[in-house]
This record gives C-alpha cells, sequence and structure tokens, in this order.
C-alpha cells in the first residue's frame, strides 16, 4: 500500500463527497527540508570544508563511504537488529574488513581512520590496534619489535592491554596481579592472587585475543617495583582455546560497545620468559638486578595519557555534532499543533522552548569540535617538541586535556540526552540513531579517569598556580588570568545593554571572574582543611574535593570558550572563511559564551561580580541569539558533514522523508519475519482458544 | 580455582617468602557491607515497613519472592543476555505466568500488582492490562461489556490501545485515522489515509493484540466528530495472520523496553459493524444521527490522564530509589586509592565528592517516594468525590499532576545516570541492574505528554492564578504562596546562620519567593507578548514559553517540597514512626531543601531575594548534613525494602559480594558458552595462520 505523507483528495472524496472537510496542513516534510536550505544565509559547504580540512577530503569521504556500502561486513540496514553475537561477531568482521581493504587497496592509514569513523562498528580489534601495537611500538626493544610486529601487522596474533582489575581502575599503583621474576628458570610467574585482582575490561580479550599486554607489579627477590608491563600468550593458536593456567572471557553485555568483547583474565601462577617482560625502559637482568627506567619515563606514561584524552576530546564533538545534527533536522520537518484544524501545524523548530534547547546546544557542538581540533594540534606540537627533549608543556597540557576530558564528556553526554529528547517517542527508537550514540557514548565519563578524578588532577594545577599568585610569582598558560584577577578582586561586570553580552571580552572577562573566585576559595578551603598548610593530597584534599572539582570546571569552561573564541576569530582573519560562515560562527560563539554564562548564574552574583539585572541581561540576550541562528539551524548542521550512511538515522536524514524511513526500517525488524510473530506457536495459541471462530 | 577476595597468606610467599610485602589492604566488601549497618542510627526495617504500609506486606512481598524464584518464566539469571525475540517471548511468558497465578492460585489483584513489579519483565500484555479492559470497563455500554470482558479476563483475545500515530503525539486533535459512518451498510469504514496517520507505538500491537481500541476521527454525513474509540479486530483468531485491509508489525527496537511489541497499523477500508464503537457516551444511531456525549465526558478524560500521571510520579521515586540504592551500596564496599601502598584504601562512599552527589540523590529519591504516595492519596480521593459528582478539585489535580509528571521524571531519569556515573567503569556493566533501569525509565521524559508540554499545562493554572492575584481574587490550593507573595514583593531571606537553612520555613519561604518571582515575570512577559490581552494560546504563548516552563518548574519544585515536609511532620506528629526514622527523615528533608535551592542559586539572587552570602552559607548547611546522613547512607537504601531478586544487580547486592557476583554473572555470559568464541570459525581461524605453532 502506498500511502501520500499527508492525506489527500482521496480520503477526502472518503470522508465527504463534497471535499468540504481537511484533515491536515499539506506541508510535507521532504518539502520542509528543502524549505529550511533555502533559508540559510552562509554556504554550508563551505564550512563544511573548512571543518574537514579541505573540499578534497570531503569527496574522499564520500568515495570510502560508496565503498563501505558496497561491502556485507559494513552495511548498516541491520545494524540496529543484530543480537549480542552478531554484533560481536559483525564487529569484528568491519574491523577485519577495513584491515584488508587498506592492504589489499593500498589506502592510506587516513583513508582506513576515516572508514572506521564512518562505519562505525566498534569490535575485538580495537585495543590490538589501539594499545597493543603502540605500546609494543613504544615500550618494546628492536628485538621484541621485530619478533611482534610483523604478526600483529598481518593479524597473525590479536593483542590487548590488560590494566584495569575488577576491584582497581584509577588507582593503578594498587594492581594486585604480581609478577614474581624465578632466577632459577630465569622466568616470570604471572598471577592473580585474588578475585578482586581479575583483570576485567580490556577490549578484545573476552574471545578474541591471543596475547596481552600485562600490566603487573614486579616483584624481584622479594622486593616490589610497582607496574610494568608484559607480553603473554593467553590462548593456543591452532585452537583458540586458553593455554593452562588461563583463565579467560567475556564479562557480558554493556549498555553499549557490544561488538567489543570486553574480558576477564585470571592466571594461575603462568610462567612467561624473561624476555616478555617489554625492556626498552626498565629492565630485569638474567641474574635478577633490576635496572630501573631513566627519569624521563613516567613523562612518557604522561604524554600518552594526554594523547588518548585528546582524542576523547575530539570523539565528544563529533558524537554532539551528530546528536545535534538529528534532533535539529528532525525538528525542521516534524510538526505538531495548529491553532486551528485544518490549518498547518508549527514546525517543533519554531517552538520557542525547543530552538532554546536545541541551537544553545549546537553552539557547544561547535565548541567542541574546535576544540577537538585544538587539542589535537596541541598533542602534536607538544609530540615534535618531545622529540628534542623537551617536555615543559607537559604540566599545563596534562592539566588541560584532564579537566577537558571531564568537561567535554560532561557536556557530550549529557548533550546527546538532551537533544534525544527533543525528539518526542521516536527519539527513544534504536532507528532515530540516537540510543544508541547516547549508549556507546556515555561510557567515556567513567573510562579513561573518571571525571571527577579528572576534574581534580586539573585542580591539583591550579592550586600550584594559586599558590604562585599568593607568593606573587607571575602566571603564564592558561591560568593567567588568575594573576590579573587577584591584582582586580573587586572587579565588577561593565555590562549596561543586553548586546553588549555578545563581545568576547564581557564573556572573558565574566568567566575569568568566576574561575578566579572559585580557585581562590578552592584554595581556601584546602588550606583551611590542611591547618594552613596547603597540602594537595590526603584528608585536607578530599574534604576539599566539591570546591576544588567546583574550580576545575570553571577553570576549563573558559578555556573551552576561549579557544572557540580565538579558532573563529583566527580563521576568519587569515580568510580562511568568507564573511558569510564566519558571521554565523561568531554568532555561534556569542550564543556559546551567553549559554555558558547563563550555566553559572549563581557564581556570577554569588560574591558580586554581576548584578541580577546583568544576569537578567544575559538571558533576553540568548533569546536574541537563538531567533538570529534559526534560519541557519539546518544548514548548520550540514556544514558537520555527516553522510546519511554515518548517521544512520531515520530521523537526522538529509532528505527529511522522516516517516517513510522508520516504516522502512520497522518492515526489517526480525520480529516482523512472520506475520505471527515468534510468540503465537508456543504462548499465544494455547490461549487464545484455537476452536474459536476467526471473528468475533 | 576459588580465590580470596583479597590477597592473602599464599600471595604474600609466593611474592615474598619473608612475607615483607603487603599487597592491598584486608578490607572485604562483605565485611565492610556488615559494617555499614552497624554504623546506622536508627531502624531501617522500621522505616521499610512504614513505607510499605506494614509489616504484613514486606513479608508478603517476601513469599511472592519465593515464589516467582521458583518458575522458569520469572527467574533472572539470564534476563541481561536474552535477545529481542527472547526477551519479547519472556516478557509475554511472564505476564501470562503471573495472571494464571493469580486465577489458579487465587491471589489477590494487590499480589499481582506486586509480582508484576518485582519480576519486572514489560511485556506484549501490558496495554491489555493497563489500557484495553479499563477502556471496555470506562466507554462501554454494558452490552460491550458483556460481550468483551469475559474473553478478556481469560485472555482468549488480547487487545490494545491505538491512538498515537507516527505524524501525531500530544496532538490528539490532528490524529488522521478516519472512521466514518455507512448508512447504507450500517457499518463504520476505519482507513488510514496517509503514512503519517500509521497507528504507532501502542504496546502489544506488534505481534500480540487480537483487537485494538482504534482512536479515529468520527465522520457522519460528511461531519467532522474528532476523535472516538471503536474496538477493532485486527487479527484472526484461529491463526493470528492480520485480517484483510490491516497492515501490522512490530516497529523495532528501542532504548529499552524491548519485551513489548510496540507496533505500527495501518487500515486500508476496512468496515467495522456499528457497534464495535463504544457508546457509552457518545452514539452514533442506525440511521446516522449523532448523539453527543454529556459534558462532564471531557472531565472523564483528564481524570484518566490524571491517574496516569500520579502512576508516573509514584514510578519516578520507585526507579530513582532503585538506582540510588545500587549505587550507595556499591560505593560503601568500593575501595580506591591509599595514601600509602599496604593500607586499607578509602571507601568511594568516603570520598567528599562522592557523598555530596550520591546523599542529595538519596533526599530527592525520599521526596519522590513520598510524592508519589500523596500523589495516589490525591487520585483516590478525588475519585470518591468525582463518583458523588463533584469534579471541583479537577483543575488543581491536573496542574499538579502535569507539572509533577514532568518533575518526577526529569529527576528520576538524570538521578539515575547520576548514580550509574558514581559507580565507575563497572556501571556500564548490564549486570550492575543501572543501564536497564536507565533505559527502560527514560522514556517517561518523552511519553504521556513531552515534559515541557506538561510544564506548559501548569503553566496555564499558573497564569490563570497570576491575573487573579492581579485582580485581587483570593486563592486557594497549591497557588495561594502568590497571593501572599504578592503582598509583599520586597521581602528578604532572614537566614543568617547556616543551620538557619534547616528550618522549614526558610526553605519554603525561598522556594515560593523563586516560584512567586518566576511567575510574575512569566506573566509580565505573555501579556507583553501578547499586546496587554493576557492570552493562553497562540504566538504570545509560544514566545513566552521558555519563561512559562521556567516558573512551572519552580512552583512544582515547591510542591515537591512541601509535601516531603509534610509527609514526615505528619508521619512522626501521628506516631506512625518512632524518634529515629523521624529524625533521620528529617535531616533527608532538610537536605533535598538545601540542594532544591542550591540548583535556584541564581533565581535566589536575581531579584534580590537572598545574597551570595546566604547562598554561600547553603552550600555549607549542604556539606553539613550530608556528613550527617553517611553513617545511615546503608540502612537507608535498606528501608526502601528492594530484594535483590527485585534489583537485580551485582553491585546492588545487600550483602556487597559484588566482585563475585560480576564473575558468577560474566561466566553465564552466551558469548562464553564455547571457549573459543563465535568468530573463530568464520573470522579468526583463517586469519591466525592455522600452520602457526600452537606458542610463540
Amino acid at each position: 500500500m502506498s500511502l501520500p505523507q499527508r492525506p489527500d483528495e482521496a480520503t477526502r472524496r472518503l470522508v465527504d463527497p463534497a471535499c468540504r472537510v481537511t484533515l491536515a496542513g499539506a506541508a510535507n516534510p521532504v518539502d520542509d527540508a528543502a524549505a529550511e536550505r533555502l533559508k540559510a544565509t552562509f554556504d554550508s559547504e563551505e564550512l563544511a570544508a573548512f571543518l574537514h580540512d579541505g573540499v578534497d577530503k570531503l569527496q574522499r569521504r564520500e568515495e570510502l563511504v560508496k565503498l563501505l556500502q558496497s561491502q556485507p561486513w559494513s552495511d548498516k540496514t541491520h545494524r540496529y537488529f543484530l543480537t549480542r553475537e552478531q554484533e560481536y561477531v559483525g564487529g569484528l568482521e568491519a574491523a577485519v574488513g577495513i584491515w584488508q581493504q587498506m592492504r589489499g587497496e593500498r589506502l592510506s592509514m587516513e583513508d582506513g581512520i576515516t572508514m572506521r569513523s564512518l562505519a562505525y562498528f566498534p569490535g575485538g580489534l580495537e585495543l590490538h590496534i589501539g594499545m597493543f601495537i603502540p605500546t609494543i611500538l613504544g615500550q618494546g626493544t628492536p628485538e621484541q619489535q621485530a619478533k611482534w610486529l610483523p604478526l600483529c601487522n598481518r593479524l597473525q596474533i590479536i593483542g590487548t592491554y590488560a590494566q584495569t582489575e575488577l576491584g582497581h581502575g584509577t588507582f593503578v599503583r594498587g594492581l594486585q596481579t604480581v609478577a614474581v621474576y624465578d632466577e632459577a628458570s630465569k622466568e616470570f610467574v604471572v598471577h592473580s592472587p585474588s578475585l578482586e585482582s581479575t583483570k576485567w575490561w580490556p577490549g578484545g580479550m573476552g574471545k578474541t585475543a591471543t596475547h596481552v599486554i600485562l600490566m603487573a607489579r614486579l616483584f624481584v627477590k622479594g622486593k616490589d617495583y610497582g607496574p610494568h608491563s608484559f607480553v603473554v600468550q593467553i590462548r593456543d593458536l591452532a585452537t583458540h582455546l586458553p593455554l593452562a593456567g588461563v583463565s579467560v572471557g567475556d564479562i557480558g553485555p554493556k549498555m553499549g560497545f557490544n561488538g567489543v568483547d570486553n574480558g576477564y583474565l585470571s592466571l594461575d601462577h603462568v610462567r612467561i620468559p624473561r624476555d616478555a617482560m617489554l625492556m626498552r625502559f626498565a629492565q630485569v637482568t638474567e641474574e635478577g638486578r633490576y635496572i630501573p627506567p631513566p627519569p624521563d619515563n613516567q613523562k612518557a606514561a604522561y604524554a600518552t595519557m594526554v594523547y588518548v584524552r585528546a582524542t576523547i576530546v575530539r570523539d565528544s564533538g563529533d558524537f554532539l555534532s551528530r546528536a545535534v545534527t538529528i534532533a535539529t533536522r528532525y525538528a525542521a520537518v516534524r510538526r505538531q499543533t495548529a491553532t486551528k484544524l485544518g490549518e498547518p501545524e508549527l514546525q517543533v523548530l519554531d517552538y520557542d522552548n525547543v530552538q532554546q534547547i536545541l541551537l544553545p546546544l549546537m553552539s557547544r557542538a561547535y565548541a567542541l569540535v574546535f576544540m577537538g581540533r585544538s587539542m589535537m594540534d596541541m598533542y602534536h606540537s607538544f609530540d615534535s617538541a618531545r622529540a628534542r627533549g623537551d617536555f615543559s608543556v607537559l604540566p599545563e597540557l596534562h592539566a588541560l586535556s584532564s579537566g577537558l576530558k571531564a568537561l567535554s564528556t560532561d557536556i557530550a553526554a549529557t548533550g546527546i540526552e538532551t537533544a534525544r529528547r527533543q525528539c518526542g517517542g521516536h527519539g527513544y527508537m534504536l532507528a532515530s540513531g540516537l540510543p544508541t550514540l547516547f549508549n556507546s557514548y556515555v561510557q567515556n565519563c567513567t573510562w579513561e579517569g573518571d571525571n571527577n578524578v579528572m576534574y581534580l588532577q586539573t585542580a591539583r594545577y591550579l592550586m600550584k598556580a594559586a599558590i604562585a599568585v599568593q607568593t606573587g610569582k607571575p602566571l603564564t598558560g592558561s591560568a593567567k588570568y588568575l594573576s590579573d584577577a587577584a591584582r582586580q578582586p573587586n572587579a565588577k561586570c561593565q555590562v549596561a545593554a543586553p548586546e553588549d553580552w555578545r563581545a568576547p571580552a564581557h564573556q572573558l572577562a565574566a568567566l575569568a571572574a568566576v574561575a578566579a573566585q572559585l580557585t581562590a576559595q578552592a584554595a581556601a578551603v584546602l588550606a583551611r582543611a590542611g591547618g594552613g598548610r596547603p597540602g594537595v593530597e590526603g584528608e585536607a584534599w578530599n574534604s576539599s574535593s566539591v570546591d576544588l572539582i567546583r574550580a576545575a570546571r570553571a577553570h576549563i569552561a573558559l578555556y573551552l570558550h576561549q579557544n572557540f573564541i580565538e579558532c573563529v576569530e583566527a580563521a576568519s582573519s587569515q580568510r580562511k572563511l568568507s564573511a558569510g560562515p564566519a558571521a554565523v560562527l561568531r554568532q555561534l560563539v556569542a550564543l556559546h559564551g551567553v549559554a555558558t554564562l547563563l550555566d553559572a548564574a549563581g557564581d556570577l552574583q554569588e560574591r558580586g561580580y554581576a548584578t541580577g539585572r546583568q544576569v537578567a541581561l544575559l538571558r533576553g540576550e540568548q533569546r536574541t541569539l537563538v531567533r538570529a541562528l534559526r534560519p541557519n539551524a539546518v544548514a548548520l548542521t550540514d556544514s558537520f558533514g555527516y553522510p546519511d550512511y554515518m548517521l544512520n538515522s531515520a530521523l537526522g536524514r538529509r532528505d527529511g522523508n522522516v516517516y517513510q524511513a522508520l516504516l522502512d526500517s520497522a518492515k526489517s525488524s526480525p520480529l516482523n519475519a512472520t506475520q505471527e510473530g515468534p510468540a503465537w506457536k508456543p504462548v499465544l495459541e494455547p490461549l487464545l482458544n484455537p476452536q474459536a471462530r476467526s471473528r468475533l
């Protein structure tokens, strides 16, 4: 049965041969979507090209989409219908498929990364590629690299990285797995001494990996040298069965990411050769002498953490912008409620309360996208300096990347769910794409360092800065504003009219005032708790943690906004963007500042920086900016540049044909494989009186 | 391999025969859990009995848990491992199982409801029981009831309620499905005239239901009488196949609730007899005369909405308290980070920032539990009045239940996710119970009226109240405080010391001041937008909606807190609770007030009601209250009274044996059915070079 989008002439004749009745307005979602694009005041493709580093790269992406759509392992038609087992096998097939495409077609590494992100089917190879190979490269001796890397690259072994234990995550020093050197046999005995020491979480370890990098506490001659890395084979290569002394398996289903077989591992006095220890830095000699790593080694470990956190910051913008794309496009074609029957219903995006949620969220998505770019740039320039032995920016970069990891994942996770709720009931369907985005994203708030622990890392840096300010030392870098604030402790907000709040200077001054005040307050609380001693450990630190987290969050919020301003100004002044998109981005920047300040409305006033009236002006200005951006809402989603294949969302389709897409998706649901459904024979037929007439 | 919880003597001997090394503190989660209960200052069982209306009911619940644990259809061991198809069949089996237990064992309706809540396995019968039967009871003639109800009760037919369409949810008047009376054949033609008019969402409609209550716009002689209800058979009773002209199926998987086969339905000129229209109120005679319903009929429809919203408010407390139970118990036995290796690590619940999140959340859970009880009481007393024809409280009840639906689901949904994040990585596992709680709960924010639409319902009531205040009319009920506020527009907060903030009078005065100011502001914005005319429709209303929603939310936040205070005071003064639990509940009430006020820190100051210093005192008092409540944290989870069977959470177990439970759960994961896993043969073996030696 082929139906018109909305009731047509035929229906009118059915209900009333005289056609006096109309059932609803004639607007059609596909027309609505097209009309939105005509409203735009800028060239969305120009902005898309800028955000993707050139038209060439956008085109290359489209080619790769076509390639992926032609492969069975990257087909997305049934992605929302998979069983856990199908998801696991499928995720692995997709990863292997991309790997083999890259080798066979001689695609670049960049192509591979793009394909991974387009296909988005995380599977059992994630940590082989993301952690096992890099760790051997980073920590293995040349001999170890020569032994393992060719096998890794041909996928003849598959590895993972086993650090976290059932009872220990963030507190790495507390790991209980041991590696004891046996001088007699010149082997290590690796062992899990307790239930809590069971390795837990490593991706791919459950059913896929043949090898792990095992983080274990090294004991030599009864002395504890703390966590070190060992390559341990866990499965037989010919049979894939666990080796003797190895208990290994999948940890069970999770909220998302179920293509990945996160695993558990318990070792019962397993013996491994001495050269299984990765010995580029620390070493244990044959006779059992421990050679400590060079002093810079700890810094290298920090550098790795910084890199991982930088990628998390980058991904936050990626995920939030996908959610905002879906919700905004759907709100533009979804119509609800007419004042009078028969008149066109209002586009949901024209409801004031909906715009005032979605457009500030759009500004946050853009802010995170720019932050991700800057964070990766910062990492790469640090990496170049590091090659010259220059680690000077590491403390600052570590503090920033920790806090940004926390703030960006908080914003993205909350924002994805906010976007989902703007889609009404249909946002609850997997076919909308939003539940999967949320469920696979939200782990970012707790993994790679729980967000509160991350904010506390930034707070450590801030507290050192606060002490420096007190002792009159000049500050540089991201905390420089603390010195300025200390010189003008009673500065007041200078905003007099609503449009003043648009000015970057007023916004930055206000965010800096809040961050400086919260930092000063946290320092005072900490000093009081420590009996005057400015400690950064122990009970005083713990009892100050709420204040410390608030200060760190405010510091990072300032940094995030400042980066957004600077990136947009640089793109404009370097003529990387023409006037059209630059003007729209400036409006987004202004809205981002206003929305960030409204989040801090209480703090702006609490210590007298801003008056209630100034906060009220902020609210009015948010409304003005949202209305100004409204015509560009859909064009701004186009500039993120997500192909329909990537979004895999019935509601977020570019063409607006949402209802047809929902129905098509439903018809592929496995529950509809038979008309009578899987419960008919076992449950329903015995109940529903088979002797009954067919019709009542 | 049986392992001790934490490393023991044997391990010490392995790593160092001289036993000089300790691997970690000796605390055991089971001991930690037991120690927590010894800290409590009140009898948690007394409070549990109070919250469950008596010890008898608690005991009855335990008996029903035993009954459920003995039945295959309510076994929860594999609940987190089901495929969609298994979940659908299983949900139906559980519902049928409970239904048959009730009939066979002659259990009460109350027992059945308790069993449903304990087993918590939503399935294809939800709307048969919750909507189909009640609608026939409420809107069917005696003849219609006599025809349908016996079939319903014997499950010889299964019904659902088909209102929502692909293109229309909240806007019921916009439904496009039509029922056209054909005077010649004395039948109705029911028809879906467009893609958008496809019925979408009804639970059980996909593969289970044989009948639906169809909401369709009634046309008689070309005239549109708006939505009416019809009983329409959709499937053959002997074959379960869709009848001619009926397209029906499952809409596909959702974020949660996948045991339910939500369905789509499209009708192609299907003919149904005249008596298929539910005619207790409106009627169509044989000759095609329309007899309208009595004027009170609209009120009856409102009463049904109020009932549904009241149950949503009740469930919000239920879900949030389960999440808080799991997170609090796990935080009490989870230990992370020692200042010195070998010393006991700190219980996560003793981290200041964790307590300051979990205990305010606990206070919100209790506030919602008490609100749910009051809401149901209010509904029942309205229902008695209604039986006497007295609908006088309906406008107030409608406004309150709408706003409370929105606020309570916002608090619960956000709170469940907050609780989940406090569990670190392990909260991401389905075995923790938290992802399923969140994913099945969060639909409550968008169904039965999107939350923003709900707040706007409350705002309508508030705007009428605001106009009454302006014209000097005395107000009663929940908005009475608006009159008081109008008399004292410049009232100031009287708090001078932190402990002042504990006093209900100060808390209520501050919450009322915020609500009154936001209401007055919304009224002014609305009047301005309407050019002086106080309209509650159209463009002016839309352009004021952000202010209207803020006002409604503040009004409801005040009501929620006021109810919490009153319930606890009543229980104490009527000696339903002894001094111990009453004192702890008063601390929770105080904390709830402080936390609610901190949410409004900006608004408290914006119009000069409170100073920055007073807000700072609020923050200090929150900390004091949290510390005072800390010893009772686990006991307060016990008082919610959730059996382990119901929580189905490895982390929320009463006995604290969390790590063993996680490992046991993982071992049942279907991916572990074979050692080599499902990807070995199809994907891995061809890669991993079968000629390789077994060990490298």
